[in-house]
């Protein structure tokens, strides 16, 4: 059997991989009067003359929104809202399995944008944040700027921020096992969708200032008056040089290939352009821009994946649950990006100096420290602040 | 410490009464790849090719939306979204301890009625069914027939049928008691919002043929222009014989008197004037109409109220859980009247004819039969239409 039949196989058996449970057993009747009706009614009241206890009194403190319209699912494409059903419930297996917050899946059968944020918006009582996904771009980009102003609770396009994070931490601990600055570092971001852009930005946070993105006809240049104004506005902070050609031209002597894109499109001679000590991260799934193999093979000294089978796996996963478990816990009402970078510092920072290895710049996923730091990093800044 | 108390003291401990578990343990990486991405993309296209798949390989197969915008929560009126939280989780607590189906609250930030029949229809592909919840008069009638229109799912509101279908039930067993026929039977309702419409309408499904409704300005009356166009069809299919004057004029030999109205109203020198072996549901909560000594000193024979510390406790809780339970695993995608007959005289032949006694005339909750039993009832008549 492939991965894929073993997961529809898994699927049909499990009949839906997440279930509602009580936090509380309903024995007798002076259970029901305590957690419904007459008792419940004081709890209600409470939170009409205090909002602030709907956290205290209901499940909104702990509980998160993941939400997509399944414009844009993995590397499916728009396959809908149904069909996207499978990966927000697996989201929510995983905002569980590392960080013990409760998501609920949400996919929403709406195509015009304005009718999806306005949609969101009205969910959000129910929720201590929101995380949207697989939202297509350049829309992905409206929906949450918008649902930022309009809300009180967090709300992050994982698809955006969770890959920004986790691959500039992997890159922060490449960087400094190649012993380069991410200042001077030559950085090429292949892919100009949700993922590239956000990177991009992320990137310049953190202090690169030497960053070329190429899209599919190759570097953007902000001439090139066929750009989305999305693009266009990371072609004007990118590209300093002022490059033109295809992606092959863009990574001569560059230090980093950063590929959010599709599959194989990276080929070994395109690496050996490449600065010496050069970083891949090929993070294009299920197939990435490059093999390991090959990459290596090409002369590149550090190589990371979105797949689960080779070292160093860039997963979103690493991010997200501690992300919103810090979130939550510390009641934050709109995500900075100081707590962004501290997101990605805390996420580098468990691979202590002296244990970078080329193979190990990213803990797994598995390691239960990941979601704590996070979440940790997090608290301290709401911490600080107020 | 009042029952209020008690139960903010247990919602504060909790934080919460629901959370959402996994019902797979992710314990590695094959897991990893198996309920996410990679693996996850092959279930994803399976219900892309075919959507009923969605029903097999995701949660929508036991899923139900508990969804409310607060404009009309217990008793308490319109405290909106947030404050209406803990009665959503109190369903979802019953939900699952009743018929294991997997609740979701969800509170929508919402005034405008066609804003809500939108957003609630946009959320349908997630789940499996729909409860409508605590949504003012006459607003609950249209957004409940618009959504059923749109949606393949089943939408039910369940102050209007879930109130109809178990206070039928209890009058089935207490008019079996007093050996009265349903359809000579002098019925006065009283309360004219969602509750006493949809109880209405149901005991004319049943045979009723001789109901007067009462609001709180008396008996209603087609001629009477200022009532709504709800109250006004409601009006034209009752009051047979033209009566007019209040309350206290309707109950004159009246068999029956089912309130969802407000506390205290009926006094015991009008059920003094009902037929011999009145029946008296007082339903209104937490108050009930006229409390049980009342209502008997007064000459009723049988007394059903909502609330939990008398005998004969007519609570919604006997249905929803149940009936969707059964509309879930029949994957019926449109309740029928006939499903909520059926749903009815599966309650009421819990308790076998001769073992019914005025203190007897309706299951209790914690009765592990009631749910089975109405579930099986849907389930039997999908399997007859399919």
């Amino acid at each position: 059997m492939t991965i894929g039949e073993k997961s529809v196989a898994l699927h049909r058996k499990l009949k839906g991989k997440i279930e509602l449970t009580s936090k509380y057993d309903v024995k007798n009747k002076e259970d029901l009067a305590l957690v419904y009706t007459p008792g419940v009614a004081a709890a209600c009241l409470a939170i009409k003359d205090n909002p602030e206890e709907a956290y205290n009194l209901t499940s909104k403190n702990n509980t998160v929104a993941v939400i997509s319209d399944g414009t844009a699912v993995l590397g499916l494409g728009d396959i809908g809202p149904l069909a996207a059903m499978p990966v927000m419930e697996g989201k929510a297996v995983l905002f569980k399995k590392f960080a013990n917050v409760d998501a609920i899946p949400l996919v929403l059968d709406i195509k015009d944008t304005e009718e999806l944020i306005k949609t969101i918006s009205h969910l959000a009582p129910s929720f201590g944040g929101i995380n949207l996904e697989d939202i297509s771009a350049p829309r992905c980009f409206e929906v949450e700027r918008r649902l930022r102003e309009m809300l009180d609770i967090p709300v992050f396009h994982d698809d955006q921020h969770g890959t920004a994070i986790a691959s500039c931490a992997a890159l922060l601990n490449a960087l400094k096992l190649v012993k380069k600055d991410i200042k001077e570092a030559h950085i090429v971001v292949n892919g100009a969708g949700s993922a590239g852009t956000a990177i991009t930005s992320f990137l310049i946070e953190l202090g690169a200032e030497n960053i070329v993105v190429c899209d599919i006809a190759g570097i953007l240049d902000p001439s090139d008056e066929t750009l989305s104004s999305y693009q266009q506005n990371l072609a004007r902070v990118t590209n300093q040089k002022g490059l033109r050609g295809d992606l092959s031209d863009a990574l001569v002597d560059a230090d980093v290939f950063i590929g959010v894109s599709a599959g194989n499109i990276l080929k070994k001679e395109m690496v050996a352009r490449m600065a010496n000590d050069a970083i891949v991260f090929a993070l294009a799934n299920p197939t990435p821009e490059i093999a390991r193999e090959d990459a290596l093979e090409g002369g590149a000294v550090v190589y990371g994946a979105g797949i689960s089978n080779t070292p160093n796996q860039i997963n979103n996963a690493l991010v997200f649950p501690g992300l919103f478990k810090g979130l939550l816990e510390a009641r934050v009402r709109q995500i900075t990006t100081e707590m962004e970078i501290a997101a990605c510092l805390a996420l580098s920072n468990i691979i202590p100096e002296d244990e970078l290895r080329p193979d190990y710049i990213i803990p797994d996923v598995f390691n239960l420290n990941v979601s704590k730091d996070i979440a940790k990093a997090i608290i301290d800044i709401q911490d600080k602040t107020t």
